[in-house]
Protein backbone atom coordinates (compact mmCIF):
# COMPACT_ATOMS: atom_id res chain seq x y z
CA UNK A 1 0.00 0.00 0.00
CA UNK A 2 1.12 3.69 -0.92
CA UNK A 3 -0.46 5.83 1.81
CA UNK A 4 0.28 10.03 2.13
CA UNK A 5 -1.09 12.09 4.35
CA UNK A 6 -2.26 15.59 2.29
CA UNK A 7 -2.60 18.41 5.60
CA UNK A 8 -4.81 21.30 3.92
CA UNK A 9 -7.06 23.78 5.93
CA UNK A 10 -10.58 25.06 5.35
CA UNK A 11 -11.33 28.60 3.89
CA UNK A 12 -14.23 30.48 3.64
CA UNK A 13 -14.95 29.72 -0.09
CA UNK A 14 -16.00 26.41 0.97
CA UNK A 15 -17.87 26.44 4.02
CA UNK A 16 -22.06 27.07 3.97
CA UNK A 17 -24.39 28.46 5.83
CA UNK A 18 -24.63 25.18 8.07
CA UNK A 19 -21.14 26.44 8.79
CA UNK A 20 -19.39 22.82 7.19
CA UNK A 21 -17.96 22.59 4.37
CA UNK A 22 -20.03 21.61 1.44
CA UNK A 23 -19.92 18.32 0.61
CA UNK A 24 -19.11 18.72 -2.66
CA UNK A 25 -15.50 20.16 -1.66
CA UNK A 26 -14.14 16.72 -0.09
CA UNK A 27 -13.91 15.87 -3.74
CA UNK A 28 -11.56 18.52 -4.72
CA UNK A 29 -9.58 18.19 -1.37
CA UNK A 30 -9.62 14.10 -2.69
CA UNK A 31 -7.90 15.55 -6.25
CA UNK A 32 -5.15 17.69 -4.14
CA UNK A 33 -4.68 14.85 -2.24
CA UNK A 34 -4.24 12.58 -4.61
CA UNK A 35 -1.69 14.53 -6.82
CA UNK A 36 0.21 15.30 -4.15
CA UNK A 37 0.45 11.47 -3.29
CA UNK A 38 1.59 10.78 -6.87
CA UNK A 39 3.90 13.96 -7.00
CA UNK A 40 5.68 12.42 -3.67
CA UNK A 41 6.52 8.95 -5.68
CA UNK A 42 7.78 11.37 -8.96
CA UNK A 43 5.02 11.08 -10.55
CA UNK A 44 3.75 14.37 -12.67
CA UNK A 45 0.51 14.45 -13.96
CA UNK A 46 1.41 17.39 -16.32
CA UNK A 47 4.35 15.04 -17.87
CA UNK A 48 1.59 12.20 -18.06
CA UNK A 49 -0.87 14.34 -19.74
CA UNK A 50 1.93 15.59 -21.95
CA UNK A 51 2.81 11.91 -23.14
CA UNK A 52 -1.07 11.45 -24.14
CA UNK A 53 -2.49 9.83 -20.92
CA UNK A 54 -5.48 11.37 -18.92
CA UNK A 55 -7.03 9.75 -15.87
CA UNK A 56 -10.74 11.00 -15.84
CA UNK A 57 -12.69 9.81 -12.94
CA UNK A 58 -15.42 7.23 -13.49
CA UNK A 59 -16.69 6.80 -9.97
CA UNK A 60 -16.56 8.68 -6.94
CA UNK A 61 -18.21 8.37 -3.22
CA UNK A 62 -17.97 9.86 -0.64
CA UNK A 63 -19.37 9.29 3.25
CA UNK A 64 -19.68 11.70 5.31
CA UNK A 65 -19.68 11.78 9.41
CA UNK A 66 -18.71 14.88 10.73
CA UNK A 67 -18.25 18.65 9.23
CA UNK A 68 -15.00 20.55 9.02
CA UNK A 69 -15.48 24.05 9.82
CA UNK A 70 -13.84 27.23 9.08
CA UNK A 71 -10.16 27.83 9.92
CA UNK A 72 -9.99 24.14 10.63
CA UNK A 73 -6.62 22.13 9.39
CA UNK A 74 -7.35 18.94 8.01
CA UNK A 75 -5.64 15.66 6.93
CA UNK A 76 -6.42 13.67 4.04
CA UNK A 77 -4.80 10.36 4.36
CA UNK A 78 -4.86 8.84 0.92
CA UNK A 79 -4.00 5.70 -0.23
CA UNK A 80 -3.52 3.14 -2.87
CA UNK A 81 -3.78 -0.26 -2.40
CA UNK A 82 -3.31 -2.40 -5.35
CA UNK A 83 -1.48 -1.44 -8.58
CA UNK A 84 -3.38 -0.10 -11.59
CA UNK A 85 -4.79 -2.67 -13.86
CA UNK A 86 -7.99 -1.37 -16.39
CA UNK A 87 -8.29 1.31 -13.41
CA UNK A 88 -7.27 2.58 -10.66
CA UNK A 89 -8.32 2.70 -6.85
CA UNK A 90 -7.43 5.33 -4.61
CA UNK A 91 -8.98 5.98 -0.88
CA UNK A 92 -9.53 9.04 1.59
CA UNK A 93 -9.46 9.27 4.94
CA UNK A 94 -9.67 12.86 6.01
CA UNK A 95 -9.03 13.46 9.57
CA UNK A 96 -9.65 16.91 11.78
CA UNK A 97 -6.00 17.78 12.54
CA UNK A 98 -6.68 19.15 16.52
CA UNK A 99 -8.62 16.28 17.67
CA UNK A 100 -7.58 13.32 15.08
CA UNK A 101 -11.42 13.01 14.48
CA UNK A 102 -12.54 11.18 11.14
CA UNK A 103 -14.57 13.51 9.42
CA UNK A 104 -15.59 11.79 6.08
CA UNK A 105 -14.25 8.68 4.08
CA UNK A 106 -14.35 8.12 0.35
CA UNK A 107 -12.61 6.61 -3.22
CA UNK A 108 -12.26 7.78 -6.10
CA UNK A 109 -11.70 5.46 -9.47
CA UNK A 110 -9.52 6.56 -12.13
CA UNK A 111 -9.53 5.37 -15.74
CA UNK A 112 -6.58 5.74 -18.55
CA UNK A 113 -7.50 7.36 -21.42
CA UNK A 114 -5.75 8.85 -24.36
CA UNK A 115 -6.79 12.60 -25.94
CA UNK A 116 -9.92 11.57 -27.95
CA UNK A 117 -11.13 9.27 -25.05
CA UNK A 118 -10.22 5.64 -25.90
CA UNK A 119 -8.92 3.58 -22.93
CA UNK A 120 -5.75 3.09 -22.84
CA UNK A 121 -3.23 0.69 -20.67
CA UNK A 122 -2.26 2.77 -17.58
CA UNK A 123 1.54 4.93 -18.16
CA UNK A 124 4.66 2.20 -17.92
CA UNK A 125 6.42 4.99 -15.52
CA UNK A 126 3.41 5.47 -13.33
CA UNK A 127 3.19 1.85 -12.95
CA UNK A 128 6.78 1.00 -12.07
CA UNK A 129 6.71 3.78 -9.55
CA UNK A 130 3.48 2.79 -8.07
CA UNK A 131 4.32 -0.97 -7.75
CA UNK A 132 7.76 -0.11 -6.05
CA UNK A 133 6.29 1.68 -3.73
CA UNK A 134 3.34 -0.51 -3.47
CA UNK A 135 5.37 -4.01 -3.08
CA UNK A 136 8.68 -1.87 -1.75
CA UNK B 1 -41.79 7.74 -7.29
CA UNK B 2 -41.53 11.80 -7.76
CA UNK B 3 -39.20 12.89 -10.75
CA UNK B 4 -38.13 16.31 -11.96
CA UNK B 5 -36.09 17.18 -14.78
CA UNK B 6 -34.13 19.89 -14.09
CA UNK B 7 -32.00 21.88 -17.23
CA UNK B 8 -29.08 24.02 -17.06
CA UNK B 9 -25.97 24.29 -19.06
CA UNK B 10 -22.37 24.04 -18.93
CA UNK B 11 -20.22 27.14 -18.71
CA UNK B 12 -16.28 27.86 -18.80
CA UNK B 13 -15.88 27.86 -14.92
CA UNK B 14 -16.98 24.12 -15.09
CA UNK B 15 -14.78 22.86 -17.64
CA UNK B 16 -11.45 21.51 -16.89
CA UNK B 17 -8.40 21.25 -19.33
CA UNK B 18 -9.38 17.92 -20.59
CA UNK B 19 -12.53 20.09 -21.94
CA UNK B 20 -15.40 18.25 -19.92
CA UNK B 21 -17.31 19.22 -16.68
CA UNK B 22 -14.73 18.83 -13.72
CA UNK B 23 -15.88 15.28 -11.66
CA UNK B 24 -17.04 17.36 -8.75
CA UNK B 25 -19.01 20.30 -10.70
CA UNK B 26 -21.69 17.59 -11.00
CA UNK B 27 -22.91 17.38 -7.23
CA UNK B 28 -23.41 21.16 -7.58
CA UNK B 29 -25.52 20.53 -10.14
CA UNK B 30 -27.35 17.66 -8.26
CA UNK B 31 -28.12 19.83 -5.50
CA UNK B 32 -29.40 22.77 -8.19
CA UNK B 33 -31.79 19.65 -9.06
CA UNK B 34 -33.05 18.28 -5.59
CA UNK B 35 -33.74 21.80 -4.51
CA UNK B 36 -35.93 22.45 -7.95
CA UNK B 37 -37.70 18.95 -7.49
CA UNK B 38 -38.50 20.16 -3.57
CA UNK B 39 -39.04 23.58 -4.50
CA UNK B 40 -41.93 22.58 -7.29
CA UNK B 41 -43.75 20.54 -4.82
CA UNK B 42 -43.78 23.47 -2.78
CA UNK B 43 -41.01 22.44 -0.30
CA UNK B 44 -38.61 25.58 0.15
CA UNK B 45 -35.73 24.88 2.15
CA UNK B 46 -35.17 28.30 3.14
CA UNK B 47 -38.45 27.48 5.37
CA UNK B 48 -37.54 24.39 6.56
CA UNK B 49 -34.19 25.69 7.83
CA UNK B 50 -35.85 28.92 9.47
CA UNK B 51 -37.93 25.98 11.57
CA UNK B 52 -35.08 24.47 12.17
CA UNK B 53 -34.39 21.26 10.50
CA UNK B 54 -31.09 20.87 8.02
CA UNK B 55 -30.52 17.70 5.12
CA UNK B 56 -26.86 17.44 5.16
CA UNK B 57 -25.36 14.68 2.62
CA UNK B 58 -24.62 12.12 4.74
CA UNK B 59 -23.63 9.71 1.47
CA UNK B 60 -22.75 10.78 -2.08
CA UNK B 61 -21.74 8.81 -5.31
CA UNK B 62 -21.61 9.45 -8.72
CA UNK B 63 -20.40 7.37 -11.85
CA UNK B 64 -19.24 8.90 -14.72
CA UNK B 65 -20.16 7.42 -18.46
CA UNK B 66 -19.28 10.52 -20.46
CA UNK B 67 -18.38 14.36 -20.31
CA UNK B 68 -20.48 17.27 -20.80
CA UNK B 69 -18.50 20.00 -22.66
CA UNK B 70 -18.69 24.07 -22.46
CA UNK B 71 -21.95 25.17 -23.75
CA UNK B 72 -23.67 22.10 -23.43
CA UNK B 73 -27.22 21.94 -22.68
CA UNK B 74 -27.69 19.32 -20.15
CA UNK B 75 -30.66 17.26 -18.12
CA UNK B 76 -30.58 16.48 -14.40
CA UNK B 77 -33.08 13.92 -14.28
CA UNK B 78 -33.85 13.81 -10.29
CA UNK B 79 -36.36 10.89 -8.34
CA UNK B 80 -37.30 10.58 -5.06
CA UNK B 81 -38.62 6.66 -4.95
CA UNK B 82 -39.53 6.07 -1.39
CA UNK B 83 -40.47 8.32 1.52
CA UNK B 84 -37.92 9.57 4.27
CA UNK B 85 -37.43 7.67 7.01
CA UNK B 86 -34.34 8.88 9.29
CA UNK B 87 -32.47 9.05 5.72
CA UNK B 88 -33.80 10.54 2.59
CA UNK B 89 -32.29 8.98 -1.00
CA UNK B 90 -32.46 11.16 -4.24
CA UNK B 91 -31.02 9.59 -7.28
CA UNK B 92 -30.06 11.67 -10.28
CA UNK B 93 -29.51 10.76 -14.02
CA UNK B 94 -27.78 13.56 -16.06
CA UNK B 95 -28.18 13.76 -19.74
CA UNK B 96 -26.66 15.85 -22.65
CA UNK B 97 -29.96 17.83 -24.22
CA UNK B 98 -29.20 17.16 -27.87
CA UNK B 99 -28.84 13.36 -28.17
CA UNK B 100 -30.33 12.22 -25.40
CA UNK B 101 -27.16 10.59 -24.29
CA UNK B 102 -26.54 9.47 -20.07
CA UNK B 103 -23.49 11.03 -19.05
CA UNK B 104 -23.58 10.26 -15.30
CA UNK B 105 -25.94 8.74 -12.69
CA UNK B 106 -25.35 9.24 -9.11
CA UNK B 107 -27.06 9.56 -5.83
CA UNK B 108 -27.22 11.48 -2.59
CA UNK B 109 -28.33 10.08 0.83
CA UNK B 110 -29.83 12.91 3.39
CA UNK B 111 -30.03 13.11 6.83
CA UNK B 112 -32.06 15.18 9.05
CA UNK B 113 -30.59 17.42 11.65
CA UNK B 114 -31.47 20.31 14.33
CA UNK B 115 -29.17 23.40 14.45
CA UNK B 116 -26.92 21.37 17.57
CA UNK B 117 -26.56 18.59 14.59
CA UNK B 118 -28.90 16.17 16.67
CA UNK B 119 -31.07 13.84 14.46
CA UNK B 120 -34.36 14.92 14.33
CA UNK B 121 -37.39 13.47 12.47
CA UNK B 122 -37.77 14.70 9.26
CA UNK B 123 -40.09 17.73 9.12
CA UNK B 124 -43.85 17.00 8.59
CA UNK B 125 -44.60 19.30 5.72
CA UNK B 126 -41.76 17.67 3.88
CA UNK B 127 -43.34 14.46 4.48
CA UNK B 128 -46.51 15.11 3.57
CA UNK B 129 -45.96 16.64 0.68
CA UNK B 130 -43.67 14.11 -0.66
CA UNK B 131 -45.97 11.63 0.18
CA UNK B 132 -48.96 12.75 -1.87
CA UNK B 133 -46.79 13.43 -4.88
CA UNK B 134 -45.00 9.98 -4.28
CA UNK B 135 -48.32 7.82 -3.92
CA UNK B 136 -50.37 10.68 -5.70
CA UNK C 1 -25.69 49.29 -26.60
CA UNK C 2 -26.29 45.40 -26.16
CA UNK C 3 -27.81 44.61 -23.05
CA UNK C 4 -29.51 40.78 -21.55
CA UNK C 5 -31.01 39.78 -18.60
CA UNK C 6 -29.63 36.29 -17.55
CA UNK C 7 -31.95 34.74 -14.69
CA UNK C 8 -30.82 32.28 -11.74
CA UNK C 9 -31.06 31.21 -8.89
CA UNK C 10 -29.10 31.12 -5.75
CA UNK C 11 -27.93 27.48 -4.24
CA UNK C 12 -26.22 25.83 -1.19
CA UNK C 13 -23.03 25.89 -3.00
CA UNK C 14 -22.83 29.54 -3.46
CA UNK C 15 -23.58 30.51 0.16
CA UNK C 16 -21.14 30.98 2.73
CA UNK C 17 -21.64 31.36 6.54
CA UNK C 18 -22.64 34.75 6.64
CA UNK C 19 -25.47 33.18 4.91
CA UNK C 20 -24.68 35.09 1.73
CA UNK C 21 -23.42 34.62 -1.46
CA UNK C 22 -19.44 34.10 -0.94
CA UNK C 23 -18.18 36.98 -3.11
CA UNK C 24 -16.12 35.13 -5.55
CA UNK C 25 -18.78 33.77 -7.02
CA UNK C 26 -20.76 36.73 -9.14
CA UNK C 27 -17.51 36.64 -11.32
CA UNK C 28 -19.21 33.15 -12.54
CA UNK C 29 -22.32 34.48 -12.58
CA UNK C 30 -20.99 37.16 -14.81
CA UNK C 31 -19.47 34.82 -17.20
CA UNK C 32 -22.86 32.42 -17.43
CA UNK C 33 -24.16 35.61 -17.93
CA UNK C 34 -21.70 37.19 -21.01
CA UNK C 35 -22.21 33.73 -22.17
CA UNK C 36 -26.01 34.02 -22.64
CA UNK C 37 -25.81 37.56 -24.11
CA UNK C 38 -23.12 35.81 -26.83
CA UNK C 39 -25.47 33.36 -27.57
CA UNK C 40 -28.81 35.39 -27.41
CA UNK C 41 -26.84 37.14 -30.80
CA UNK C 42 -25.52 34.02 -32.36
CA UNK C 43 -22.02 34.21 -30.74
CA UNK C 44 -20.92 30.83 -29.78
CA UNK C 45 -17.90 30.10 -27.99
CA UNK C 46 -17.24 27.04 -28.93
CA UNK C 47 -17.29 28.00 -32.41
CA UNK C 48 -14.73 30.69 -31.59
CA UNK C 49 -12.59 28.33 -30.18
CA UNK C 50 -12.78 26.20 -32.50
CA UNK C 51 -11.76 28.85 -35.10
CA UNK C 52 -8.67 29.52 -32.94
CA UNK C 53 -10.09 32.59 -30.78
CA UNK C 54 -9.96 32.75 -26.93
CA UNK C 55 -11.53 35.47 -25.15
CA UNK C 56 -9.43 35.88 -21.44
CA UNK C 57 -10.14 38.04 -18.99
CA UNK C 58 -7.23 41.06 -18.42
CA UNK C 59 -9.16 42.73 -15.68
CA UNK C 60 -12.49 42.08 -13.38
CA UNK C 61 -14.02 44.23 -10.69
CA UNK C 62 -16.80 43.91 -8.60
CA UNK C 63 -18.85 45.94 -6.25
CA UNK C 64 -20.87 45.12 -3.19
CA UNK C 65 -23.71 46.69 -1.60
CA UNK C 66 -26.11 43.73 -0.75
CA UNK C 67 -26.11 40.10 -0.24
CA UNK C 68 -28.15 37.74 -2.13
CA UNK C 69 -29.26 34.73 -0.11
CA UNK C 70 -30.08 31.03 -0.42
CA UNK C 71 -33.29 30.51 -3.36
CA UNK C 72 -32.82 33.72 -3.77
CA UNK C 73 -33.62 34.62 -7.89
CA UNK C 74 -31.39 36.91 -9.30
CA UNK C 75 -31.32 38.89 -12.44
CA UNK C 76 -27.56 39.58 -13.99
CA UNK C 77 -28.64 42.73 -16.47
CA UNK C 78 -25.06 42.22 -18.97
CA UNK C 79 -24.30 44.98 -21.19
CA UNK C 80 -21.90 45.54 -23.76
CA UNK C 81 -21.81 49.40 -24.77
CA UNK C 82 -18.91 49.82 -27.23
CA UNK C 83 -17.62 47.63 -29.75
CA UNK C 84 -14.42 45.42 -29.37
CA UNK C 85 -10.97 46.77 -30.52
CA UNK C 86 -7.87 45.13 -28.62
CA UNK C 87 -10.83 45.16 -25.66
CA UNK C 88 -14.04 44.49 -24.89
CA UNK C 89 -15.61 45.77 -21.90
CA UNK C 90 -18.99 43.88 -20.68
CA UNK C 91 -20.92 44.99 -17.54
CA UNK C 92 -23.24 43.84 -15.10
CA UNK C 93 -25.55 45.08 -12.18
CA UNK C 94 -27.01 42.45 -10.77
CA UNK C 95 -30.61 42.67 -8.88
CA UNK C 96 -32.20 40.73 -6.81
CA UNK C 97 -35.76 39.02 -8.71
CA UNK C 98 -38.75 39.43 -6.00
CA UNK C 99 -37.78 43.42 -5.07
CA UNK C 100 -35.43 44.66 -7.69
CA UNK C 101 -32.92 45.51 -5.36
CA UNK C 102 -29.55 46.30 -6.78
CA UNK C 103 -27.11 43.90 -4.99
CA UNK C 104 -24.16 44.01 -7.41
CA UNK C 105 -22.60 45.71 -9.93
CA UNK C 106 -19.14 44.71 -11.82
CA UNK C 107 -17.50 44.28 -15.22
CA UNK C 108 -15.19 42.37 -17.03
CA UNK C 109 -12.53 43.43 -19.27
CA UNK C 110 -11.68 40.65 -21.98
CA UNK C 111 -8.45 40.88 -24.99
CA UNK C 112 -8.52 38.18 -28.17
CA UNK C 113 -5.87 35.79 -28.00
CA UNK C 114 -4.42 32.70 -30.22
CA UNK C 115 -3.89 29.45 -28.70
CA UNK C 116 -0.61 30.32 -28.21
CA UNK C 117 -1.63 33.11 -26.14
CA UNK C 118 -0.72 36.00 -28.91
CA UNK C 119 -2.90 38.97 -28.88
CA UNK C 120 -4.86 38.60 -32.17
CA UNK C 121 -7.68 41.55 -33.64
CA UNK C 122 -11.32 40.62 -32.59
CA UNK C 123 -12.95 37.56 -34.49
CA UNK C 124 -15.20 39.50 -37.65
CA UNK C 125 -17.87 37.31 -36.58
CA UNK C 126 -18.23 38.78 -33.12
CA UNK C 127 -17.38 42.33 -34.04
CA UNK C 128 -20.17 42.25 -37.15
CA UNK C 129 -23.10 40.50 -34.83
CA UNK C 130 -22.04 42.58 -31.72
CA UNK C 131 -22.08 46.02 -34.23
CA UNK C 132 -25.35 45.49 -35.79
CA UNK C 133 -26.73 44.88 -32.16
CA UNK C 134 -25.13 47.22 -31.04
CA UNK C 135 -25.61 50.23 -33.72
CA UNK C 136 -29.18 48.75 -34.93
CA UNK D 1 3.01 47.85 5.73
CA UNK D 2 2.43 44.17 6.79
CA UNK D 3 3.27 41.43 4.11
CA UNK D 4 3.01 38.01 3.93
CA UNK D 5 3.45 35.51 1.51
CA UNK D 6 1.10 32.85 0.95
CA UNK D 7 2.66 29.88 -0.94
CA UNK D 8 -0.07 27.37 -2.44
CA UNK D 9 -0.73 25.02 -5.95
CA UNK D 10 -2.61 24.87 -8.74
CA UNK D 11 -4.83 21.80 -9.22
CA UNK D 12 -7.00 20.44 -11.88
CA UNK D 13 -10.18 21.96 -10.23
CA UNK D 14 -8.75 25.42 -10.66
CA UNK D 15 -8.00 24.79 -14.82
CA UNK D 16 -10.54 25.70 -17.48
CA UNK D 17 -10.18 24.38 -20.99
CA UNK D 18 -7.68 26.97 -21.80
CA UNK D 19 -5.32 24.93 -19.64
CA UNK D 20 -5.30 28.18 -17.20
CA UNK D 21 -6.94 28.92 -14.03
CA UNK D 22 -10.09 30.10 -14.60
CA UNK D 23 -10.24 33.89 -13.26
CA UNK D 24 -12.62 34.11 -10.08
CA UNK D 25 -10.71 31.40 -8.65
CA UNK D 26 -7.59 34.01 -7.83
CA UNK D 27 -10.41 35.34 -5.79
CA UNK D 28 -10.17 32.33 -3.07
CA UNK D 29 -6.58 32.59 -3.26
CA UNK D 30 -6.82 35.57 -2.29
CA UNK D 31 -8.60 35.11 0.31
CA UNK D 32 -6.94 31.92 1.30
CA UNK D 33 -3.57 34.36 1.73
CA UNK D 34 -5.28 37.32 3.99
CA UNK D 35 -6.69 34.06 6.08
CA UNK D 36 -2.85 33.28 6.77
CA UNK D 37 -1.96 36.70 6.45
CA UNK D 38 -3.87 37.91 9.73
CA UNK D 39 -3.69 34.33 11.05
CA UNK D 40 0.22 34.67 10.86
CA UNK D 41 -0.17 38.02 13.69
CA UNK D 42 -2.57 36.16 16.04
CA UNK D 43 -5.87 37.55 14.14
CA UNK D 44 -8.20 33.85 14.13
CA UNK D 45 -11.27 35.16 11.76
CA UNK D 46 -13.25 32.53 13.68
CA UNK D 47 -13.03 34.36 16.89
CA UNK D 48 -13.59 37.63 15.45
CA UNK D 49 -16.80 36.16 13.88
CA UNK D 50 -17.67 34.37 17.64
CA UNK D 51 -17.60 38.09 19.00
CA UNK D 52 -19.76 39.35 16.17
CA UNK D 53 -18.03 41.09 13.83
CA UNK D 54 -17.94 40.08 10.08
CA UNK D 55 -15.49 41.93 7.44
CA UNK D 56 -17.50 41.40 4.16
CA UNK D 57 -15.88 42.00 0.54
CA UNK D 58 -17.23 45.46 -0.31
CA UNK D 59 -15.33 46.12 -3.64
CA UNK D 60 -12.96 43.40 -5.55
CA UNK D 61 -10.72 43.78 -8.63
CA UNK D 62 -7.81 41.91 -10.13
CA UNK D 63 -6.03 42.03 -13.06
CA UNK D 64 -4.59 39.33 -15.24
CA UNK D 65 -1.21 39.35 -16.98
CA UNK D 66 0.01 35.49 -17.31
CA UNK D 67 -2.23 32.37 -16.11
CA UNK D 68 -0.73 29.99 -13.88
CA UNK D 69 -0.90 26.18 -14.88
CA UNK D 70 -1.56 22.85 -13.39
CA UNK D 71 0.78 21.81 -11.12
CA UNK D 72 2.20 25.70 -11.01
CA UNK D 73 3.76 26.38 -7.55
CA UNK D 74 2.37 29.82 -6.65
CA UNK D 75 3.03 32.82 -4.14
CA UNK D 76 0.57 34.99 -3.25
CA UNK D 77 2.60 38.38 -1.80
CA UNK D 78 -0.82 40.37 0.86
CA UNK D 79 0.23 43.53 1.71
CA UNK D 80 -1.86 45.78 4.57
CA UNK D 81 -0.42 49.30 3.90
CA UNK D 82 -2.49 51.60 5.92
CA UNK D 83 -4.81 50.93 9.35
CA UNK D 84 -8.08 49.78 8.97
CA UNK D 85 -10.98 52.48 9.89
CA UNK D 86 -14.54 51.99 7.88
CA UNK D 87 -13.07 50.33 5.65
CA UNK D 88 -9.76 48.40 5.46
CA UNK D 89 -7.68 47.20 1.65
CA UNK D 90 -5.53 44.19 1.22
CA UNK D 91 -3.53 44.33 -1.94
CA UNK D 92 -2.24 41.04 -3.75
CA UNK D 93 0.33 40.48 -6.36
CA UNK D 94 0.55 36.78 -7.42
CA UNK D 95 3.86 35.27 -8.75
CA UNK D 96 4.67 32.04 -10.20
CA UNK D 97 7.61 30.15 -8.12
CA UNK D 98 9.70 28.84 -10.13
CA UNK D 99 10.62 32.27 -12.08
CA UNK D 100 9.11 34.71 -10.14
CA UNK D 101 6.82 35.73 -13.04
CA UNK D 102 4.23 38.16 -11.69
CA UNK D 103 1.02 36.34 -12.97
CA UNK D 104 -2.16 38.57 -11.45
CA UNK D 105 -2.37 41.82 -9.52
CA UNK D 106 -5.75 42.85 -7.14
CA UNK D 107 -6.94 44.40 -3.84
CA UNK D 108 -10.21 43.65 -1.67
CA UNK D 109 -11.55 46.38 0.43
CA UNK D 110 -13.19 45.17 3.29
CA UNK D 111 -16.02 46.76 5.57
CA UNK D 112 -16.85 45.68 9.22
CA UNK D 113 -20.60 45.00 9.98
CA UNK D 114 -22.65 42.69 12.73
CA UNK D 115 -24.20 39.66 12.05
CA UNK D 116 -27.53 41.99 10.93
CA UNK D 117 -25.33 43.67 8.73
CA UNK D 118 -25.01 46.91 10.32
CA UNK D 119 -21.60 48.98 10.12
CA UNK D 120 -19.36 48.34 13.00
CA UNK D 121 -15.54 49.70 13.99
CA UNK D 122 -13.26 47.35 13.51
CA UNK D 123 -12.63 44.90 15.94
CA UNK D 124 -10.08 46.68 18.94
CA UNK D 125 -7.96 43.40 19.02
CA UNK D 126 -7.45 43.42 15.19
CA UNK D 127 -6.98 46.87 14.88
CA UNK D 128 -4.21 46.56 17.87
CA UNK D 129 -2.57 43.69 16.25
CA UNK D 130 -2.21 45.01 12.86
CA UNK D 131 -1.20 48.44 14.36
CA UNK D 132 2.02 47.08 16.12
CA UNK D 133 2.73 45.40 12.79
CA UNK D 134 2.40 47.97 10.47
CA UNK D 135 4.56 50.40 12.62
CA UNK D 136 6.44 48.12 14.28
Amino acid sequence: MVQYDYHTKIYYKDIDQMGVVYYARYFEYFEQARTELLNGLGIILTDIEDEGFFLPVVSATCDYKKGARFEDEIIVRTMIKDLPRARMKIEYEVYRKKDNQLLVTGYTIHGFIDKEGKPKRPPKALVEKLSSAITG
